[in-house]
């Protein structure tokens, strides 16, 4: 076996924790080589997973060891970019969690130091990686549905995440529907040019996240003219709801539903079946797979098939969202630049 | 068994042949006394179906028959409001099919004549009739699924009607999306207060008939703060294509489905069922029975439960739905009145 | 309209009366012209259907009746065989619910009747007039799966008949487990040449009905040497339960599902559909289509598409799975003529 | 991370190659320490899966290295008793595919071996490590769906294995339906009582397997009167088909179903979803899971959950199904020690 690429993780959340299991015991072209988290911790029971880890509070410290020659950053949204630019200026390979950037002028600005210092910047649009998204990719670009006509997708979560993410989040389109609007892209092959948004607070009920919204619809227009909605929201009783249809002039796709495995139970009480219990259940092959796909990128150089330029893409749609919610108005993508 | 209601039928099209067939064979309650169509073929094969069926080309005739208790209207859409006011100045109880009229100021008028003459009003949104619609109603009403947050609903066709047809239409929003916004209200309970539509031309190829829109998507805000969004289509090769979905605070009700009988098949080119065919086959149970119920109102001299207020909610959204695909933004409903 | 066949039926329990009110309402061609039960009560109930319909507490006053052409037989299932008989020496046409009798002998006099009378005998087994197994034996017989290799089938009941019921059915084979046998017949156009079955007494608990089954596996064997199993149970408690798989060398064909209407729930206890009341619910259209069959063969002269030999073939196959569970044993065909 | 179990592997094909990729690469509690195949170049292929593998053409070579702790027998069926006895006797830890022998006196001289030895041994009923099994069981012990009356099972393989598999497999049912059996008794934790069967063969054409059956009927009683129909066949063109489903007083529990994504396709052709392509696929994750959970039992010395018992039960009822199908007639456990 080649040489393995020694990885540093910088934010040991949930996420990040994941990701750490992943590289450590998942993924045998990779070494964790380092983590890093303000939370002292945090750091130490993501290092344990790893043999011969080391353990930052201080991310810096991870970046300037030059023996590390790629970061996965899985800290809250508003420190992205910010990390970015600091991991490119130290020569390092990234891996970087959606969503890029809050604003345009922060993503810009991460995306030309990863072209000046020429590292490689994959972005966690988990999704591509999952097998039925790539199957369906395939069929829709092969023309099988004939050309778009239609897109129906939805993302419907469990619950809010706790008011300390919300806060640093973005807002709801930036940090949720983001997703969406990527899978769009990815299915079709095709740009939005149009976005319209309505949203709603129906959900969260602390009076200081009450200015966030929790459910919406994008409308958005396609550059072939094609049509879609996007709905979201963060309360879904039955499990983690994600599902999307796109249908072309031959037919219809559609993926995903809301069942875990294939048991179902009909009792006096009703029909049943299990939920799909968080996005660690649904996309837990594609979370491997996106960061195996990351390493093995850099391990043979070469570029990942999620780039920088899809996070600022899904960054501009979701920011257009947000103020067409507030403005009531079709804004189109050169409103936003 | 009581005495018959006597019923004339104004245009028998191919949804007026299928009222005449309900009203002459599956309903014993009512007595298929006349047929009006200028067509006289059309009207022949109508009145073929009942015994003693009078036959006329002009509709005035059968207006001016006394014995003649209620009439059925199934004329093109541009002709409703009119012969709802005719029917009503002539005594008549009416059962008009959708939209009630093509503009609100025309629709106003037919509502007053009905008041006017204290006569009885059905329009014919059938899927308030099919068994599924129903029971869903009652689940949500009851409140089973908590407070509605989100709808995802859809209509799309097999193909788009004759251009006969669809130059007296009213357009795609009035002649097919005003379903579902009728469904919207019908299953939730709920008023809509805000519009906005989006919509393209990818489907029809004539150029007389290119200005016409045949892709939409609608999201509508309602009064409870909840947003919905609905999509149409005048394609849709694997069959007629309607379901809706009400997500709430306790859960989700998902109504449709893409298949017809309970057979599938499996083989090496992949499975397979049928599809729907046609609104004849999805709604066939919910066609006879709307119709029976307008009969045994009639006879019972009790209000129809769809009414002219329904038609006149439903086409005010339609016409919301147009304008904001024009202009672009969002429209509240007292943008229109 | 061509002349109504004067039809009288015997026996108005349930079925008898569903059959009432499809004559009288639901069957133009037909004129339900008189009714005969014992029980004085449901025979007044039953003619209240029809207008002029005559009752008769004695059948044989019906069957004297010369102006009445045809009989539906709906009485208990231990005087099928000698009602069959009677009716075909007073030379009506005769529709009767299955089993035809209780033993071979009995069955075979019943048919000699029919033939030496020259009068048509259709036989109650109303799947083969349900659109989804036509499809599938349309299919199957155009040989889209290939050559028949397994069959799967089941049918459960809700909850056992009462125990009048019960002590005149004839056994569970020849009761419930009869309508499979026959649909296997059906769907495949092939024979059975082989039958093992093994039975048990699970749900029934009155100790004067524990000698009865309630619960079955039949495995058959087909002329083509397929191998079929069909189980049967008195007890459902999520609904009626009626499925048939039918693989072939191509692949497999699968009837029938859980489901009622298309409509779903999704809530923190469960995911949810409805279920399948009874079989009026799931053959519904079938018992309509199943009387005018009949009505339309008698009005027109042509032998009915189920056949007493059908309805023979049948209750060989229930007759020698009943034996076979006492003897533990595989029976062939011909070990019972 | 404690020390690693150092674990042999004995026959390469498909299945062993499978197993060492899960030691190798899936495994970090595990080593793999040497493979033996007397197919030099499958063993060579094997051991490229690990590093510091020593390859062996010679089993016993492999057993006689003491640094070796444990084994996993995946050579053809008709020696897995002799390498059980073996493995035992150079006191190995032993994880053997199924079926344990192809006779009780062989299971029975194996099971000896292993009890005098004092090692463990674990049999390859990879399907209760699956996680919609595990629920299954769960819900099925705890009485969710009361007393257990009806089971349904069936495995249906895409095609025939190759002839050289064949004629050391033991026949049809010793080496497929014995998965259906284990499952019954696992998902059910009652005990079979009585066996019937009746095969066919529909599938294999060439003249020397002729003899053997690729389709059969299996109808077993259990210990508290519950009856099962298990069916098995060698051809699917619909892709690996294993499904069952366990109905009892209060309901049924249905587990598998015939599609391998959640993407489905309809267009004017029909509507269409992928399939289960083999039993790698669908058991993917059970297969990792049944050899960690040995290697931990190993390393913990703990005992399988999987025993040699459970082997033996189900290889008694596979020999009584194939006795019973060649005499017509239904066997109890006991005419079989």
């Amino acid at each position: 076996m080649s040489k393995r690429v020694r990885i540093g993780v910088i934010g040991t959340g949930t996420l990040g924790m994941h990701h750490c299991h992943t590289l450590a015991l998942l993924t045998p072209q990779a070494e964790l080589a380092a983590v890093a988290d303000n939370r002292d911790e945090a750091a130490r029971a993501a290092a344990a997973l790893g043999s011969e880890t080391s353990i930052a509070t201080d991310y810096r410290a991870l970046l300037e060891d030059r023996s590390i020659q790629a970061v996965i950053i899985t800290t809250p949204n508003d420190t992205h970019a910010q990390l970015v630019r600091e991991a490119a200026e130290a020569d390092k390979d990234i891996y970087c969690e959606k969503p890029l950037a809050l604003d345009m002028a922060d993503a810009d600005s991460a995306l030309e130091a990863v072209a000046g210092n020429s590292v490689k910047l994959q972005i966690g649009f988990q999704r591509r990686f999952d097998p039925a998204y790539r199957e369906a990719r395939s069929a829709l670009l092969a023309g099988d549905l004939g050309s778009i006509e239609l897109i129906v997708g939805t993302t419907r979560d469990p619950a809010p995440p706790p008011p300390a993410y919300l806060e640093r989040s973005g807002g709801f389109f930036v940090d949720t529907a983001i997703h969406d609007y990527d899978a769009v892209r990815f299915l079709t092959g095709l740009e939005v040019t149009d976005v319209f948004a309505t949203a709603a607070t129906l959900i969260l009920e602390d009076p200081r996240e009450r200015p966030m919204r929790d459910t919406s619809v994008t409308s958005l227009r396609l550059e072939n003219g094609a049509l879609a909605t996007i709905t979201n929201s963060r309360r879904s009783n039955y499990g983690y709801d994600v599902r999307i249809e796109v249908a072309g002039s031959k037919g219809k796709l559609a993926l995903g539903e809301e069942r875990r495995t294939a048991v179902r139970t009909y009792t006096e009480a009703g029909a049943s079946h299990d939920f799909v219990g968080s996005y660690w259940e649904l996309f837990q092959t594609a979370y491997v797979a996106e960061l195996r796909h990351f390493v093995q990128c850099v391990a043979e150089d070469k570029g990942p098939e999620v780039t920088g330029e899809d996070g600022r893409k899904a960054l501009q749609i979701a920011l257009l969202a947000e103020r067409s919610s507030q403005e009531g108005r079709s804004l189109s993508m050169d409103q936003l630049r």
